[in-house]
């Protein structure tokens, strides 16, 4: 029987919806009235008004490059750039506990909550519980993966060695001394642990789950796992946000796709703009947080994927996103000038006619060209759609029109298939 | 003007005697009703009665190295060796948080409590406070160093940058952005982050705090920190014990030795032996802590350290030890046999006119040779001493008598001048 982390995960849907809207209007007064740079993005916007998806997606998306270089810009005062809504200094109401850096100068804060980044409801899906020793591979130095699980861990009750990256062979004699039941870390370096440990002739035997994030889990790499007796489950998470989505099991059989958590609003929206994406279609994972600490509100994370309609049959009734698909920020440089998806999107914002379009970049002769793919259900006027191309991106381009939906649902805005020899 | 960390540092020194003594009976008891290994340690002696120095005197001081060699002995059912008093399991009394391995065979349980090696109180009296950020260069992978100065700077209410050891580049880039006010860690790669700033034309102007351990601080370093600005203090902590003892300054001038911390009851111990030496005497610094995760008893460091009489002008008036004076293993190979310096205190205890004794090795034409000086007041029977030292050691020496207090205060029982050419 499947067991859950608690009630949230089994409720009915409506209600957890309803949950999520009633929690907006608190949630994003507080990130408009303590982040300066949140402010600053709801502009014209009442905040405390705000409590539908509709409502939700009239806020700008605030996209990781963008937050980047809001913070480079701010960063003489602040180096979270106005992010943040916890502060340095004594006496002060939300104090920062820990900093990271992730990626390179982006920095995250982190507040003083426990369990903060939300992962124990992912561990506990995976199988971990009070009492079981971890092992975590993850790197607790600058970025904050080893410490978005090492809380969740905590929060479980769980024991943690706090193993870091490198250092194989004494992975591995710690491995065998303390016989920690789980693993948390990336699946590549899982394996090299393993196949060194049966390199010296001392395999190790003690661990029965893994949580393995941060890259890729290829099913042969899954079954290497399975074989040697470890569940090895995924999530999803990033450093701004924390836990995003978790794989889910019914008697040792791993669901498709993963489990939204059930403690941030997740959207997904058509790369380059702010709307919503129909279920099923691919889009960027757009998240909005409950983090009092760093409350970011519709933060695009760059990545893509596609809610799932069917229900999972693990008992879980949150939203289900497909693992990920991608990455959303396809900006492209074509005869030397940056084209944005958000361009395409304004392309299509002056036809509504057109339902959705595809940049295809190609390099015939090894001379850039471009044509844009548009879903139209009638006629198209390819000649204006032709001037508001060079318009918007300062280059020429050729417009096709295309039966709807024939276009491939995989999220691409512009679609680079251009080959250098 | 001084302040201080709380009112304990303070205290009439009668009154934080009374009371270390006053918490030794439940401590030990503890330790006895909850830790194998150390109810063996105790066997014969009734803990709930220990509570002068005197008695603590007669329970055997247990050894880095025979601490190790029961870990080893006992890890198949326990990585602790029986020295845990906290459990790993779902729904124990004593939960173990973390688990470190320092140095590498050793394990060392982290239970639940904040600031749990008590490196809070050193930190204050390096000068960091709250809301302070404090960049923290020692590692947080295996080894629990970066782990007891981001629990007392947690404690204090100060923000911790996880920097990690190595990737300098990324560090030095990280103190331009955050700024931060204190930095810990050891002092050559606080050196080395300096003078990488400096050579990429960036100096770091934000440090004016560091709290340095792990390595000597040598005055000419520690003068160069002081030229740009930073205050540099020093702290002595061990992976089993936590803090143990830290400088204090008075009006920004540090005083001599270092401050033994309140919660900790420390003896310095004759090597090789269990008896405590007079107050100005080198010998091993042995503790006993006060820790219900880790309740290790006359605990003895394998540092060399003396107790200084005078108190400390920082008004502190706590226990004062000099800093690290060498190591107090002072095991030898003599003809390929071990001597101990538990060897040589055999000898003393068989020949009380002996008041101190120093075996001295040499090799003259490489040959190695052992002469075994002893202070008496009054005559010596150098046969029997002789005998004895044969039969204790099974290796032939020399005895000779030397005047009382001739032999030099350095903590050596085995003083291996030995030159191998």
């Amino acid at each position: 029987m499947t067991t859950y982390f608690d009630h949230l995960e089994t409720r009915n849907p409506a209600d957890r919806e309803a949950n999520l809207m009633a929690r907006l209007p608190a949630q994003l007064s507080h990130a408009v009235a303590n982040a300066p740079a949140v402010a600053h993005q709801l502009q014209g916007i009442n905040a405390a008004a705000v409590n539908t998806r509709a409502q939700l997606a009239t806020i700008p998306v605030m996209r990781k490059s963008s937050l980047l270089e809001l913070q480079l810009a701010n960063r003489a005062n602040d180096p979270f750039g106005g992010f943040a809504a916890c502060q340095f200094g004594a006496q002060v109401k939300r104090p920062i506990h820990r900093i990271f850096a992730s990626p390179g100068p982006i920095y995250e804060p982190e507040g003083e909550s426990n369990d903060y980044a939300r992962s124990a409801r992912g561990l506990f899906a995976a199988g971990l519980r009070a009492g079981d020793l971890v092992h975590n591979s993850f790197s607790y130095h600058m970025t904050p993966g080893a410490w978005i699980l090492d809380a969740g861990a905590a929060a479980l009750g769980c024991a943690v060695f706090p193993a870091g990256v490198g250092q194989t062979e004494q992975q591995v004699a710690a491995m065998l001394d303390l016989k920690p039941v789980a693993y948390v870390g990336t699946p590549s370096f899982l394996r090299i642990l393993l196949e060194k440990a049966d390199e010296l002739g001392t395999p190790v035997t003690s661990l029965k789950k893994a949580m393995v994030s941060g890259e890729a889990l290829p099913p042969s790499v899954r079954a290497s796992f399975e074989a040697r007796g470890i569940a090895a489950m995924q999530c999803y998470a990033t450093a701004d946000v924390g836990l995003i989505a978790y794989e889910t099991a019914v008697a040792g059989v791993v669901q498709l796709g993963m489990m939204v958590d059930e403690n941030i609003l997740l959207e997904i929206v058509r790369p380059g703009t702010n709307e919503p994406v129909p279920v099923g279609e691919v889009g960027e994972v757009v998240v909005t947080t409950f983090n009092l600490d760093y409350p970011l509100v519709r933060f695009g994370t760059g990545d893509l994927s596609a809610f799932i309609a069917e229900p999972s049959a693990c008992g879980r009734t949150g939203q289900r996103i497909r693992g990920w698909l991608g990455r959303a920020d396809q900006t492209a440089k074509v005869k030397g000038m940056f084209v944005h998806p958000s361009q395409v999107a304004q392309v299509l914002a002056k036809h509504p006619e057109i339902k959705r379009a595809r940049l295809v970049l190609t390099n015939p002769d090894q001379r850039d060209a471009m044509q844009l793919r548009c879903e139209v259900a009638g006629e198209l006027d390819v000649t204006a759609v032709t001037q508001s191309l060079r318009d918007i991106s300062k280059l020429g381009g050729e417009v096709l029109a295309v039966a709807l939906g024939s276009l491939p649902n995989d999220g691409k805005v512009i679609d680079d298939q251009r080959v250098y020899q």
